[in-house]
């Protein structure tokens, strides 16, 4: 073989070579091209799809809602976001100081076992709002980005919500038509679009951002006007998460954030008028990125994060004086909770895990009730309740019957506020972050896992809630107990297999 | 323009594009193929490289070493797999009950604050024998593998090490020459070859295993020889890590493991000549699969974790029997700790993170001490050691100077066990699994992160040690500290950067 004959062999060869491995390539990303653009362009061109059933149920529910009862009380809801289970002196933590809100559970009710829904934003406030898990409100797949956003986009590409779906009812719309001035002050996260803001569901007034305090771009609403503009030049590659990067002066000035947010909410009591009240304060902190106030830099001893939590306890303060000072304390329901478990820079206390998993650190979290006229002072309860409980129990203390086309996992902790009663669940579920299904599930002594990342074995976790801190897997002493607990999840996952949205 | 015309210029794009992106991926892979089997032969044919002249110095050193005095005391290590921080109950474990190894604390003294210099089994097995930083002894990347498996030959292609360097010098080598008869028991895990097993670093008997009791094969040695042969017909595939997939019948009964290993170490003491003597009893557990013994299954509260570390309390329990039985009880220092911290399935007590982080959770270990004639029976010490301490206080007990042609990073901690002085380390450093640099310190108050996963933020954390439990950056109130720590890490890092094995 001369050596001209050998190169054009090694060139056929290579050229075969190429065309094999080329082909199925370039067919692939023509295809792909071709269906991505057609998905875009169609995915632009239309709406979040509506269960228009179930659209028209809400519309005639929430008219055939009656007026409240005299007795009905007022509600505060404060809702932090990612303040861990041990953020709070109440709670545990040595380093930083929340004498108000400490005060406030001394006069009211402080929960150890007390969950949100999501270990992440989006979902868990879905849930506080609608009280249903995650799926039920296509809140599932972590959070929620702004529509335009690259993240936004490729959600909705996925065919994965975006916004809150129209159909469903948060207990601000049934408040309001029982007759109740509702007000939402802070962070909402549950879509950025006209039609699926605050106003939209149910809140007369709003003052507040739409997405997290990391997000761009981060503009300030008062109801539809935007009222403090970001006016960084950014993107979703930007690093909003850095405290180096403040939007003063291009923005809303987060040093003063928690501040704007208290003044809002005081001058909301201040100015209500003779309707009964629900006002829903979502502070945006202790989220990334971490600013705290000027005035009270450097004076926690846990650093800049616990500035932030101490900037929130007197944030508090504030509110409670207000509401001492207008005579409202009696009859005023004031829930001090928070979305998920302690992030990064944050404390979860004794438990496992944290923000984002479904170890107790990820879900479980403060909760303090404060009632005077029902509750007694220094109550503590190690009852399991979750943040969906609070839709079908403001509903019930507003003389309100539940919706009956749809599931609603939560119920009517009234009388467990109340030390009347014990928990009415006897489990509660948890549900991982990009799952449609519950991953985990407990009862008054046990916790099972479906599947864990342990050492790459992929199996189920049974264990001792309290002191064994979720660390030790013994199903071997308790097989009956963890058959049921598997029993019990494997039917709620089969459950929202069928039914996700569980409309009945 | 016909059909046909269309067609072809069809077929055209598609043959240029699979031209185009075929090239080049087959350039590569037919490069890629010719350079790895290229390296593939290059590595099967060479021995792992050795360092003459640190080489020669060792021999010369060993050959300089003196008899021990006649004080010297006897030594026993038992030496954990994977126990974590709080698995005992003497460490605040409310599951698990070891009243044994609590006793030996009781007797001596418990530390709260010392440390694996690892979180994971090769480089802090390397780091107790030899009193160095994984780096120094080419350990610093994850774990060694058998040579012939996949990961073994891909580590060594990559050019990381697969077996301790022959240059390295072990207590157990100096000992010996100091006239100390020598034994080990137990799990080795630093190079499988003829050459680099235990009887080649000074242990005169060795009976053992290779590798982690979730590896394969995993035979057990006396010696050169294979006296129990594992016959599974296995991979690196199959999943050794499931307790459903018991050697039983096919090599060992990991259910007999650990009493096996403690009949040998009772063995060993019960037939010792009248030298002093030098004992590692490096364990097998409570590292994955978890095998309980069959005469106490089920009967920890821990689970068969628990049961599994309780195996261990009584295996600790007939040692201690047979020192007293003997009449070695005085003149014998029981060092008892763990080559890491808790894994999925174990207690990191109140400390942040697990096996394989560099949090404490991930590197601080149980650590206990008794020596009768020289330590205060309910000693207790919160300050700061490492394992690599054990090298000198040895070499120092027994009467030795330490080698001089490199660093040694462990200090003499004789004077800090019997209470007459206090850590002789200003910081102690601690080393990521995939990284040769380390990533983070501590002093007596503070820690140190150099960089973290901060929810994408990828800084330092700079952290107070105690009931803390690094769960609150601190730096804006210790910004001298802070950095004082950070140019610690730096140094630290850089001294690595430009001599990782710490030639001197």
């Amino acid at each position: 073989m001369t050596e001209q004959k050998k190169i054009s062999r090694v060139n056929r060869f290579f050229r075969r070579a190429a065309l094999i491995i080329g082909y199925p390539i370039a067919a692939v990303l023509v295809l792909g091209i071709i269906g991505l653009t057609g998905r875009y362009i169609q995915t632009e061109l239309s709406s979040p799809p509506v269960s228009s059933e179930h659209l028209e149920y809400k519309q005639s529910y929430l008219q055939s809602v009656k007026a409240a009862p005299k007795s009905a009380p007022n509600v505060i809801v404060i809702f932090f976001d990612d303040l861990g289970w041990g953020d709070l002196s109440s709670y545990g933590n040595k380093v930083i100081d929340t004498p108000n809100i400490d005060q406030v559970a001394q006069e009211g009710l402080l929960m150890t076992d007390f969950y949100s829904a999501s270990p992440v934003c989006t979902p868990s406030r879905a849930a506080l709002l609608t009280g249903r898990y995650p799926p039920r409100t296509r809140t599932d797949r972590h959070v929620y980005f702004p529509d335009d956003h690259l993240v936004g986009k490729l959600r909705r590409m996925m065919g994965w919500a975006n916004a809150l779906p129209k159909e469903e009812i948060t207990f601000a719309e049934v408040l309001g038509q029982a007759g109740y001035q509702t007000g939402m002050i802070g962070k909402w996260h549950l879509g950025d679009s006209k039609g699926y803001r605050p106003n939209d569901f149910g809140f007369e007034s709003w003052y507040g951002v739409l997405f997290s305090n990391d997000m761009f771009p981060l503009n300030m609403y008062q109801n539809e006007t935007v009222v403090i503009k970001d006016e960084r030049v950014g993107s979703f590659l930007a690093n909003e998460r850095d405290e180096a990067n403040p939007l003063a002066g291009k923005g809303i000035d987060q040093t003063e954030l928690t501040q704007l947010y208290t003044d809002q909410a005081v001058a909301f009591l201040e100015q209500k008028g003779d309707r009964p009240f629900m006002l829903y304060l979502a502070h945006s902190f202790p989220h990334v990125p971490h600013y705290s106030s000027r005035d009270f830099a450097n004076t926690s001893d846990g650093g800049v994060y616990g500035d932030v939590v101490e900037d929130l306890d007197r944030s508090t303060g504030q509110i409670m004086a207000a509401l001492t000072r207008l005579n409202l304390d009696d009859n005023t329901i004031v829930i001090i909770t928070s979305d998920n478990g302690a992030d990064f820079n944050g404390s979860p206390g004794a438990l496992r895990g944290r923000k984002g998993d479904i170890w107790e650190g990820g879900q479980r979290v403060p909760m303090i009730v404060r009632w005077p006229s029902h509750i007694a002072p220094g109550s503590i309860s190690g009852e399991m309740a979750m943040n969906t409980d609070i839709f079908p129990t403001l509903l019930k203390l507003a003389g309100q019957e539940l919706p009956t086309d749809r599931v609603i996992d939560g119920k009517d902790i009234a009388s467990l506020l109340t030390g009347k009663a014990n928990s009415p669940h006897d489990n509660v579920y948890y549900f991982p972050v990009m799952d449609s299904l519950p991953g985990a599930v407990r009862d008054d002594r046990f916790k099972l896992l479906w599947k864990t990342d342990d050492v790459g074995r992929g199996r189920s976790h049974f264990s001792r809630l309290g002191s064994d801190a979720e660390n030790h897997e013994i199903r071997n002493l308790f097989p009956k107990e963890a058959e049921l607990l598997e029993k019990r999840l494997g039917a709620k996952r089969d459950e929202f297999k069928k039914t996700p949205r569980g409309w009945l």
